[in-house]
């Protein structure tokens, strides 16, 4: 295998040829690291490489794995051990500082690990490094004021999408395997529908937000991107609450379901009032493609998709401001946030208390709605795109489609929102290219629960589609 | 027995009398309704009276009871079977109107019971009426501006207390044996002390909050109303949500814990900053009598109690404002409130959602501190004052305490918050009167779960203190 074969391979093959002792962890994170050496500079994916700690874990990998059977010190953790990994830096790395992509939290050293890195630790993951984000993970650009902006993969003038948005670049350009993002309005889905990757953002309860840099209590989620939905599933499995029998994560040929089988749910209403058809042209070839194959797709209605985006906004406002003024950053230290977070910032101190119930309220109904629509339609999940447009450029504020100029963060956001505040899985994974060349992602959203089936249908999608492109670097 | 020895009979007594045949459930219902026609007048206790439902009821428990053993149609339900009791009238009963107080709801006849009102039917308890309760249980006087003020059975010319005042005074008065209040901060406790009452607020989940007028969703709670603490547990009884394994919430002599074990803990700060000497000489006069008989008094120090005020006042006046407007009553219907509830639905307004999730983060802390400090004490409950003044006069708004003058509203709120904020069990107890004769109540807080705990401790203060005062009217 070439080398750059081996760094846009994916998890499973990673850990398929240690075992045939191919190539070993040593080697690969020291082919991550040259990559992130030469790669980096020009998309600043990541902020802070802890090649030190890599090559001392992966030294320990390497002897665990290949030590002799028998002998004490072999072990072997899993899939994912010895395998280069990244964390969004809004997670806390016990000394690893962990800036939240803030000039606040420039100098924050965690004095704990957050326990969905000590779980990956556990399983024998290698951290190359913290991404860089949007500012305190508040925002979709990944445009950062401190530490610069990220840059897409498949195109060095277009963001990645945030606030995941160094995972998702390092993940697209094959300098690192594997991530864990956050996402609070679309933050892991909006990255990786951007960059081509798989993005999942579990349901409620799934994976512990403990040890993350909050940005809004309610709608946090933390989640894995990964370049197929294998590696995903693999990134998610060792930091998963599990329920009592549930299947496994990792689908098997035998437990895959059919595609004929699949009755995939299209709403009617609100995901495809305003998208670019250069997004919906290459959604549509690939629910065609599900068609073709034997799945089903019904129309179906959810009320209450338009109150999304304001009870979504005062919560996460509020929430926001509540946890920045309980830190004691806001507005004690105003001047040191960039001028997109200060003013959301300040829009969260004038939502009222009765807003703010009002909008838990919506959200309870909005849950219920959801659930309900998709159980009446019998559907597996809602098949929708991630965002109405591909990757905007660095500094586009407005992006038309059609004859109307629409504000790029809100289009980029509109389409994720519903699945936070209804605290339901959703999962985002490529269907295609625009004809500029630029990925567009598919989102597979359903009921509470429903991870294990969410990936298996994604994987029917990554296989009916087969988006087999690299970003060219 | 005389007719008035019979009206102030306790619950246990009535049932030993149904058992024994010497008094009959009709007989009795027939006493309370003859008794509520005299004295209601005087008093204002109820809004609505049930007679002809309470005399159906009395039928039917006479039947089940009388009828011959062994006969179909013979049943016995308990303690409970029989026995007229009330409710607030906040508290939804099918069929017959439920005002909460309010010109709002004047007409309002709900279509189903509120499972308290369910479970206690089922035990055979005798609805005689509906009492009355400050404005949507929104204030502590019960002075109800469309209804009338309800008053102190000890002094006509003073408040019962509030806001489950009617149920109070009619207890105190004998004009039913027990009754259901709601308090969200001390609207039992408040009413019981004023009255010469035992009232009790349970803890979180321990008794359905279902079908009640909602005021504050985090901060109400519904318990029992009665003239012994016996018979406060056999109104909390049925509607009570045990634990697996919990002793029984009747005390029998066996289970009873015996006075020269009991530690209880007397809060250095706050709980005694302000208060008169009148009630504070009958409360230390307890507490020595307790002490006495062997009991243990442990000075402590519970941190965060000066922050319960602000805590619960931005609580409950967003949420009760949030209810309000759901409910299309505010501020469509502004000018049928009376002028202080619409005052604090107006304050509710006000309060930022910043300024609530502060509180609320304040709430968490504070129950961290409160069980820590009765752990680190070893205390089985704190002993406080339930009010720092016994009842104001009906027109009273400010109330002299040594050289100083306080809002009385705020005086009898002030003490009662801090349980209702911490969401744990606290039941006022009967302790003696004032120079002037006016019923002093002293207050029992205890951890989560303790509510079996806490009424074998305010049986032994009974039992030590006996208070058999009757209201002269």
């Amino acid at each position: 295998m070439t080398d750059i074969d081996l760094a846009f391979a994916s998890i499973e093959e990673v850990a398929r040829l240690y075992r045939k002792r191919k190539v070993s962890p040593v080697e690969i994170t020291k082919l991550m690291l040259a990559r992130i050496e030469r790669l980096n500079p020009k998309l600043n994916a990541y902020i802070t490489v802890t090649a030190e700690l890599a090559l001392a874990q992966a030294k320990k990998a390497e002897s665990e794995l290949f030590g002799p059977r028998g002998r004490k010190g072999h072990r072997d953790r899993g899939p994912l051990h010895g395998i280069p990994i990244s964390l969004k830096d809004n997670i806390y790395t016990k000394g690893v500082r962990t800036t939240a992509g803030s000039k606040i939290l420039k100098d924050f050293i965690p004095q704990h690990d957050a326990p969905v890195w000590a779980k990956l630790r556990e399983a024998g993951a290698i951290l190359l490094g913290k991404t860089n984000l949007h500012e305190f993970a508040y925002g979709v650009t990944t445009n950062n004021p401190h530490y610069g902006p990220t840059r897409n993969p498949w195109n060095l003038g277009r963001i990645p999408g945030g606030s995941s948005g160094g995972s998702a670049a390092a993940i697209a350009a094959g300098i690192c395997y594997g991530g864990i993002g956050t996402d609070t309005g679309g933050s892991i889905r909006i990255p990786a529908a951007l960059c081509g990757i798989v993005g999942l953002k579990p349901g409620f309860g799934r994976v512990s937000a403990e040890g993350v840099v909050p940005l809004s209590r309610t709608l946090d989620f933390v989640g894995p991107l990964a370049r197929t939905v294998a590696d995903a599933a693999l990134m998610l499995d060792p930091v998963f609450v599990r329920l009592k029998k549930e299947v496994s994560l990792l689908a098997s040929r035998k437990n895959s379901p059919q595609t004929r089988k699949l009755r995939l749910g299209l709403p009617k209403e609100f995901f495809f009032d305003v998208i670019s058809e250069d997004v919906y042209a290459p959604f549509r070839e690939a629910t065609r493609s599900l068609q073709r194959r034997g799945a089903t797709l019904k129309e179906l209605s959810i009320p209450g998709l338009a109150e999304t985006e304001e009870a979504g906004n005062f919560i996460a406002w509020a929430e926001a401001t509540h946890h920045h003024q309980q830190s004691g950053w806001f507005p004690a230290h105003s001047a040191d946030y960039g001028q997109d977070v200060r003013t959301r910032l300040e829009m969260g101190t004038k939502v009222s208390a009765t807003d703010y119930l009002h909008a838990l309220e919506s959200r309870d109904k909005f849950i219920k709605q959801v659930h309900l629509a998709i159980a009446e339609a019998e559907v597996d999940a809602l098949v929708v795109p991630t965002t109405p447009i591909a990757a905007p450029l660095i500094s586009e504020e407005f992006t038309p489609i059609g004859n109307a100029s629409h504000p790029t963060r809100a289009l980029l956001l509109s389409l994720n929102r519903p699945a936070n505040l209804a605290a339901i899985p959703a999962i985002s994974v490529p269907c295609g290219f625009t004809s500029a060349g630029l990925p567009v992602g598919l989102q597979l959203i359903g009921p509470v629960t429903c991870e294990p089936i969410l990936l298996r249908i994604a994987q029917m999608v990554e296989e009916t589609i087969s988006v087999a492109r690299r970003p060219n670097l």
